[in-house]
């Protein structure tokens, strides 16, 4: 089946012409959801798209990312795990392209990992449902990693981290990265994640006060000042890797979506804790995750 | 007995002429450590100080605080735990204020409060040797929270929790603080403070995962935005309290030094764990801990 696509984020704008999961044409530019105002998105998505929209009149038309978020062209409220595909179609929002066509914007999901709280998702669950995995613990790995539990091919449940972005802060703006060096000595990587696999169970001293460790380590000239950037990297991974395991479950093997070099990261670090872990290619994996949701639109 | 002090922190030059417990005269600027280049402190320190040295030629000085870091006037190497008023005058570092006469630098202390761990602390010494506990408890609550464990008068161990300084990181250059909005609802404090009671042990989903789901709950309408910042509070404060709990034991008693808003909000706190809380005001601490170490040092 062929299919108009525009992954939308943050940042970029990706259109894609597919035919089943083979890309035919595209486009891109960045033109993401935070530079443009309400009122702006169909003159965008017209202007990079179009033409395909004149070729193939009846191709349908889906969006996927922050475009259905409330900063995005229109709201998409939440679906509600668990989700397969046809769930998603059916709660797609239309937004009006002239000349009567409409694009569909796949809403993100919304879950309640654990009673009292709370989780949400944009996008990756395109991906997760282009994945492959049928039953089994997928972990796509971006500033805010997701572990997604799939069911049956459908969205179990999913728990989202605040990993990359906490370490981001702790590097840019905080007292704790502050006397880390370059060049970085990678094996404290390791260090930092033998630290939180300590810091598990009953016996857990808590991330503020190993965070805080870190930098104690330095100052008191216990760690050399270059490990300490890798060092709490692989102290937050590990505490994201202890959550994920609390709430999941201890998988055999887990499946991961992320550009190569965080993808080998989180390969070394699980395998630390004696669980395998294989890859599998994000855009592959949007591309198969739409090709799914595109056909259980038709069907409807 | 009667000496002179300079409790010279990061931004706060504050200087004292005491008797026993007794301030007789003070003086303080905003030339705090990080105000300064090496070889200016001796004369900001005569400076302000010099009339009381010149009117009591028999009195110790001692100085404490952050000037006896790297960054200080000179670096006072770290004693070691356990710690009471003897260690500490033993391992003051003397610096030349001319005329023969000598200042002492309070050293700050290191300790490892669990295996592998490091813990720091530069002035927080002073305060717990003169909280009046001899065996138990006791948290100073600034931006990085220490907690210390007393027996016997002297210090055993402690541990420092980020929180504080995490608080400000996620509020001031966070994605998960953005939706915050004001006024804000303090009953969301005690929401945060739920989530991480429930954190705790074999079950903890972890603190990353906890602060995004924060932030899910108010972008999936879970949340009322005006709770989201004192839930993070509560949230961040809760989890201080798992791993001081998990590292100390539970404590019928925890005495509390903090500025009076930052101490009514532990109490609240610790009183939803079960745990008695009372308060030493930190000023009073000081002096009471100099005066402890100013009398080891004369009777070495």
């Amino acid at each position: 089946m062929r299919f108009i696509v525009a992954d939308w984020g943050t940042t970029r704008f990706r259109g894609y012409l597919i035919e089943d999961e083979t890309i035919l044409d595209q486009v891109s530019s960045n033109e993401g959801v935070s530079e443009l105002q309400k009122g702006q998105h169909r003159d965008v998505f017209l202007r990079q798209c179009g033409r395909w929209l004149e070729a193939k009149p009846d191709a349908p038309v889906l969006l996927v990312g922050m475009v259905g978020s409330r900063e995005g062209w229109v709201e998409a409220p939440y679906a509600t795990c668990p989700a397969g595909p046809e769930e998603i179609a059916k709660a797609m929002v239309p937004v009006e392209l002239g000349n009567g066509r409409s694009g569909y914007i796949i809403p993100g999901l919304f879950c309640e990992p654990a009673p009292g709280a709370a989780d949400v998702m944009r996008g990756e669950e395109t991906l997760a449902l282009g994945s492959g995995i049928e039953n089994g613990i997928i972990c796509s790995a971006g500033t805010h990693p997701k572990w997604i539990e799939m069911r049956d091919g459908r969205i179990a449940r999913f728990a989202t981290y605040m990993t990359g972005e906490m370490y981001a802060l702790l590097r840019e703006h905080s007292m704790i990265g502050r006397p880390a060096t370059e060049p970085e000595d990678l094996s404290g990587f390791d260090l930092g994640l033998d630290a939180a696999m300590r810091n598990d169970g009953e016996n857990a001293v808590g991330l503020l006060h190993l965070l805080f460790s870190a930098r104690a380590s330095v100052v008191s000239k216990r760690m050399d000042s270059n490990l300490l950037a890798p060092y709490l990297s692989g102290l937050l991974t590990g505490d994201e890797i202890n959550g994920a395991l609390a709430q999941f479950g201890r998988p055999k093997s887990v499946t991961i979506m992320a550009e190569e070099s965080r993808a080998e990261l989180y390969i070394h670090a699980l395998k630390r804790y004696g669980i395998e872990a294989q890859t599998k290619i994000p855009q592959q994996a949007l591309l198969a995750g739409l090709s799914r949701i595109v056909r259980a639109h038709a069907q409807r």
